[in-house]
């Protein structure tokens, strides 16, 4: 079978073996808002087009390829829920050559009832649950961090934080951004002191304007800037993500250096952390083509 | 004597009668980043020469003037301070047709010990101090929002949250500002909502998220939008720094609007609030000056 991961700015596909082993891989810039004429089936075709000549005859696609601004709206499937109900749950799209499936988002109403959404991190997580066993939290760092908890070796929810966003949003355009340079690399020990910085008392709001007074005091060059403000604000994302963390090692999944980067905020949050595979994607869209087997053979 | 509030971009003059009232004032929007040649003495001339050549010649100057930024940098004067102690640490400026000084901003250290700083808010506070009392809360929202504590009848220290600025960035340069209209009125009931959320469980950069979603399944409209993100975060300010107010009512200074939703968010959230005269300034520049004769008559 072939596996899609099709977000906004990226494509990926992947052809996965009846082991669930990746067996052959295709990357592209082709997200969906760079598909001219929202030609999806061209894309498609011309990406994987040398696959399906060779017999692959089903291919899943997941992300944001299933959203409003998609080829199909695949509705969110509420949690708890794991490879088998997503399988349960695709939605088909019409294309010549091949069966085309459009695995479903996921969604979950938060402690106090406003929504929660994911597409794509679904098939990630459900990559990563055979090595989580029945309770866990795995978190995918990114613009839009979720953490998400697995009981019964299903998603049975997840929370998700405007980080990475917020991060780009008030380096570039607040008063914080005069005194940060816009290149700088990653200063670690500048990152470790926006975590520990984000365990004083205060709110987050009041520790933003402190980046500033730490600049105009000198105790903070615009080298080290950037690097204090990511720890920061990942370090209030991870405190209240493990405070409500069912168990500790947090896997992370996504981005090495990003994943590098939590791990290094949760250790000194104190929870313990795991890297998973980058290619949980492929791992989760070839478990969920299985279930899709099993489903089929069941009804023939 | 003449008082001047002259900040990043804008001026007001105000000429005080020795019972410190108002009795003429002047504004323009010759803020400091727009002098050309950074030639203030001759903006100066320009805007309060009439009153300068109606025999007035004392002329006290507030706010970013005495910022490395401005026309003399007068240091940051160490909390707790009143109007004596401002007045004792005054910075004379060189100008020809009067005696000149700039008002010194207030530093404090914060719990952690992490520097706080304000310029120009300090002769906002000074203008209240008579109406406050011994003990009392101040807070003037902004950009910079601050929260101040009185004890003593002085400034005995404050806290600043980058709210303002915050929302600015994240209205305009995150996924929120797609469901926002850009120049939506102030939805009241939004920013209840707002309020409201912020109250439950989860951290701020989780509950940005939910402005995301709420947009995503219809339950927060374009029009709305806004007014819910600045009500979320108004309410985590205001949630914060009623925690460590010493007292109510938080006394609230600035401008008529941003205070009234504030004081809306600090009742929602169980104080209370009065809006103080938007004239502050001037009063807090006039009890200054009256120091400062005080003490000249205590040298002569």
């Amino acid at each position: 079978m072939i596996g899609v991961d099709w977000g906004t700015s990226s494509f990926r596909a992947f052809r996965m073996d009846v082991g669930g082993r990746i067996a052959g891989r295709v990357e592209g810039p082709n997200g969906i808002m760079q598909v001219p004429d929202r030609d999806y089936a061209a894309v498609l075709r011309r990406q994987i087009g040398v696959w399906l000549s060779q017999g692959e005859r089903c291919v899943l696609l997941s992300g944001m390829i299933g959203s409003r601004q998609g080829w199909v709206e695949a509705p969110y499937l509420a949690c708890p829920a794991g490879a088998a109900e997503l399988a349960a749950s695709l939605v088909p799209v019409a294309f010549d050559d091949a069966r085309v499936l459009l695995v479903p988002g996921l969604s979950h109403g938060d402690a106090a009832g406003t929504p929660e959404v994911m597409r794509g991190e679904e098939v990630q997580l459900v990559g990563v649950l055979p090595a989580l066993g029945e309770r866990g939290t795995a978190c995918l760092p990114g613009s839009h961090s979720k953490w998400a908890r697995i009981t019964g070796g299903r998603i049975d929810g997840f929370s998700t934080y405007l980080s990475g966003e917020t991060f780009a949003a008030l380096r570039s355009g607040t008063i914080l951004a005069r005194t940060m340079s816009a290149d700088a690399a990653v200063d670690h020990a500048a990152f470790d002191r926006g975590v520990a910085r984000s365990a004083d008392p205060g709110h987050l709001l009041h520790h933003l304007f402190g980046v500033r007074t730490l600049a105009l005091f000198g105790r903070l060059s615009d080298a080290e800037g950037a690097s204090y403000l990511s720890g920061l604000l990942i370090g209030h994302e991870v405190r209240d993500g493990l405070a409500s963390a069912a168990q500790v090692p947090v896997q992370l999944i996504g981005a090495r250096g990003l994943c590098c980067l939590y791990a290094r905020a949760i250790e000194h949050c104190g929870g313990t952390a795991t890297i998973m595979d980058e290619d949980a994607a492929a791992t989760g869209l070839a478990l969920i083509g299985q279930s899709l087997r099993e489903r089929d053979a069941a009804w023939t």
